[in-house]
């Protein structure tokens, strides 16, 4: 019953698979290889446009390259307020990006909105304020309230983004196959033909090691933003141990299909603890975070019981949102989430899971 | 006849059994599991005296980092004109700790001397001069000209750095197994034992994927620089990956064995060599590099015949070594070079090979 | 009738005489020379305690000194969502301090309560999270709206911040004089008793060319500070031009007579307004800004007339103050404001101005 | 006898009008006042071409904003190994541009050499190495050793470096007006029209208080400079008190008669050491610095009478300059320094003056 998040997981067969396959084998450093070649190209053909990508240790360091990539003297990066890039990276892309200041808007669960969006925009006419000059809007797909916004949303934020200041376009994508699998869109709706320039997309959550990526979509370069990964230490000299666990992620689908088992057990969780007379759910779960308020007693017992799953912050709980005599939790499935883990927890609340899939 | 670098080499089988080990088990995130947990425990058995650690996803972000625990405003490091951090990381240290000057001085075969070192601590007295202060010396071990400083230089140049200002002293120990194989000492006694404050010790060089650590000895906390490798996208989430990779390598001495297997490789290449009438070796290798001097139309059909090796930098040859007529050729050897490869390079280049081991 | 901003004046008599006094003669440079030397003395006397002190080019640079000083990796400083620091200086902060997030809280009026402050510190247990590291709270002293803290405000807040976690307490102050003239209290009863460590003191707003310093107060050196200034560009060679500036303001109360009087300008505007039917006032002046609502028509017609003053922005405006159908001007006094300014000001409104002093 | 250096004089009597002659009076501010859009007008004329200027606190910040303007993500600015930006800034230049690295070569009396120059492009093919990537060459103006580059000299060393690899060239002038003195030319001939595409100018060390600024010719533009420099804290809230200064200077070429007297004074203290048993000059000055060998008992002498001059560091001393019994004293005379000085050292050291002028 580990529901505490998805990077408790380990690394599904098919990425142990392809490292077993990696014997001591030599070839060139630094992405001379065969595999570490192969990736731009089969990236390209799931996105259905060329691209160009680098990889990177942590979902971290891409968005801190991405925001890097588009940054300037005085730039402001525009972010949800609860976004991973504003209250988890530890000031990491301020670090990176010195001099770098990422503006935090509210929106509904984790989503910006137009209307949001718009607002902070006027205050910023040509881009430029005394505050500083906006550079890029970054999106959180999924956010990090579990939501997923569609390609018309992502769409219509861009376009506002975009046609007025040129505002660069990134999405931190740790969670984006879990969105891609809700939305049932393809990965090209979702990102570059929905006016996203740069994607920091995430394996490790999904099933890898660790294989995280910043994607360039065309118009972007990856040249200087490969001279900045330089320097952050993250020019791996065996690079080909990171490209077989994207490519394997890749083969046959199985990003798609770990996330998708990943979201129908967090659907089958939600619609437990929504049927549960203690537990509340504010929000369905559109990737494979379920978020539901429970009882102090409940969250003891569970916990007692083995299962791992923690609060979460105050500070992040949008007022809309708030429930004053319960907790509110959040419990994260994976792709080696078991339905068994599902419906043990449930029973365990009280609660006879009705589960399908 | 892969001779261009050791980071060419794969992983060695310990450390591909090490990660076939690892399943899609679930463990807690950011190093709470039990292996990263067993990391600090076994390499202060290893080193004996307690450590503290940081695992990196590479040597140059290991070196950074050190680079950044000792930083001061207006802050100098002191390390060879030719070291790693000065010529090879593209500034990352400058980017990583904003305001940092390398000071870069000369020495031979890549080696600091107590004279050279103490020349310049005359232009600093107290540690401070109109150009800035200094904050650390650093050494590299072995050297980039494959030259090994023994327990006794260390020391050395450790005091003199010390007793005067209080420098920190850091160990670029990138190729340290191979130097404490090549010496035929502990682990203990070319470090912390020698003046050593901290230890960017490598195994992705001598056998491992990606595994990188940065060590801190007695009287050095890791604490501000766990916070600067969370700023660096540094903090990996599932660390276990990286953890298995170093216990395998430092179980029953692997990296040992894999080290002396490197530079018992080299030591007969570089015999080979120098018993050839077309080559000379100005350095007799004091690990796993050999540095030979080589006639044009030699390279050309060795490179032909299928042997990979670069020519060293101009720049970087020592006066004392340059020769007018040849070009200098640097050769590495891994663990994963045989000695058929040794045999074939030898014999193509018309010598025959007399090989011990 | 120039209400644009105190920085539009020029220098005052004082300060004009004391640049005249210094001739052509040659005294050592980078603060060997008795003037220089004899800022921190004067100081001393004037906050009743010793105190180190570093010149600089402007209140920015103060302010951007002030966080470095206090900066840690990952860290966060606390201050008001619209204070000078945070919108402002073009992210000059994130720079000086690559790393650095200010994170601005909601406060009436510009300034900042026990309540909102002790609710972000419940968010940072031992002053740490996983958004980053508390380091330091900083207050602008006359807030940006004009408003000025008590003593004991002041004191309560820093008791607050430091009581815990042992933060640090920066007082930007820009506009402290206006605000000591209008609490009638000792420049030390407003800093170091009531808690602050650091104040960035302004005397440009008030009648100097460019002359600002950031002030240690007792227990915090001003030694590291000193490396960063200078490599911020700051370190001035011939700093006796701004420590006779200095000295003139701080001589026979310069710097309080000129707040003096530009608070009385202030407070006459003000009430004149307020008496006005077509304006309001929504909060009287606590120092030499009034912010007042005004009818578009009249805006045009004064500015017509000569008068200039500018609306302000509308994101920096508390919800409890904004009203809708008219424009919140802000008009600010200085030294160089004389009274015939406001009356005609004021007759130009409409309104016949009753102006005491 | 203040022969320290030409910033410890003060302010000269046109800078000291100009400050007299500006009042209280009130003008906009951040340079929307008359004398700060004199500026740009009145160097137009002076360097015959439309220029774009920056005013600056000091000229440590004029250089570290010209690093910054050519600075890129692993950015290398080649520098002679004894400059000013190399030496003296305390890694200013490092600080504000985060991931910098100066790169110093040798050359005669702080001359680089196109042979020098043309050494280390050839490192660096297409302007990128494994060290990182070239952007600019920085050239001081006179020299740190006294001595000036022909226009000729810096037409073939700035054509070199930009004809291969484009390198941007800026010029270090904290002591411009003394070259372009000494070598009776034209402030065009010695900068832009020898390729020098940013130039920090220093009236400072040449009579004002402080008034540096960085001045861009035709292709360079000064917006995204600007937004550094405001981040540097270096936008002055009243410029007009800098441009006074600047403008006084440049009037009736007063920059360049203050610039004559001082290389006068030079030339004639020079000219009385190299007549003297007891000293050598090694360097005929070509500005207003002398570098004269002294015994130690002169020193003492000299020093003990009232003089103030200081040893060259020894590190700075080329080694064709070096004399073993002697030590290297630097002498600086300046707009204030007076026959009279001149006369009395040379008399106090046993020699007779015979001095021109």
């Amino acid at each position: 019953m580990m529901f505490a998040s998805d990077n408790w997981a380990g690394a599904c067969p098919q990425v142990q698979r392809a490292l077993a396959d990696l014997g001591p084998d030599v070839a060139p450093a630094y992405g001379g290889d065969a595999l570490s070649a192969a990736v731009n190209a089969r990236l390209s053909e799931i996105f259905e446009t060329p691209v160009e990508s680098l990889m990177m240790a942590t979902g971290s360091a891409a968005n801190a390259l991405a925001l890097a990539h588009f940054a300037k003297p005085g730039g402001i990066t525009l972010a949800h307020k609860n976004a991973h890039v504003m209250v988890d990276e530890y000031n990491g892309p301020e670090r990176v990006s010195p001099g770098l200041k990422i503006l935090g808007l509210s929106g509904h669960a984790g989503k910006l909105t137009t209307d949001g969006l718009g607002h902070v925009l006027q205050q910023f006419p040509d881009g430029v304020s005394r505050q500083g000059r906006l550079t890029c809007l970054s999106l959180t797909q999924a956010t990090e309230l579990g939501q997923s916004y569609t390609p018309a949303e992502i769409s219509a934020l861009a376009k506002l983004a975009k046609q007025q200041i040129g505002l660069g376009v990134h999405m931190d994508g740790a969670r984006l196959a879990n969105a891609i699998t809700h939305l049932n869109c393809t990965p090209a709706d979702v990102t570059w033909r929905a006016g996203v320039d740069c994607l920091s997309l995430g394996f490790t959550k999904n099933g890898a090691w660790a294989a995280d990526l910043l994607i360039f979509f065309e118009g972007q370069s990856s040249v200087e933003a490969g001279y900045i990964r330089k320097q952050m230490g993250q020019n791996f000299s065996k690079p080909r141990f990171m490209a077989a666990q994207i490519l394997a992620m890749l083969e046959d689908e199985t990003w798609l299909k770990n996330a998708e088992h990943a979201n129908q057990q967090a659907a089958n969780l939600a619609n437990g603890l929504a049927a549960c007379d203690k537990c509340s759910v504010p929000l369905m779960p559109q990737s494979n975070e379920v978020f539901a308020y429970f009882e102090a007693n409940d969250i003891e017992r569970l916990q007692k019981a083995g299962a791992s799953f923690y609060p979460w912050p105050d500070e992040d709980i949008p007022d809309d949102l708030k429930q004053a005599d319960k907790t509110l939790m959040r419990l994260v499935c994976s792709f080696a989430t078991c339905s068994k883990d599902v419906e043990v927890f449930l029973t365990q609340l009280g609660q006879s899971p009705h589960i399908k899939g």
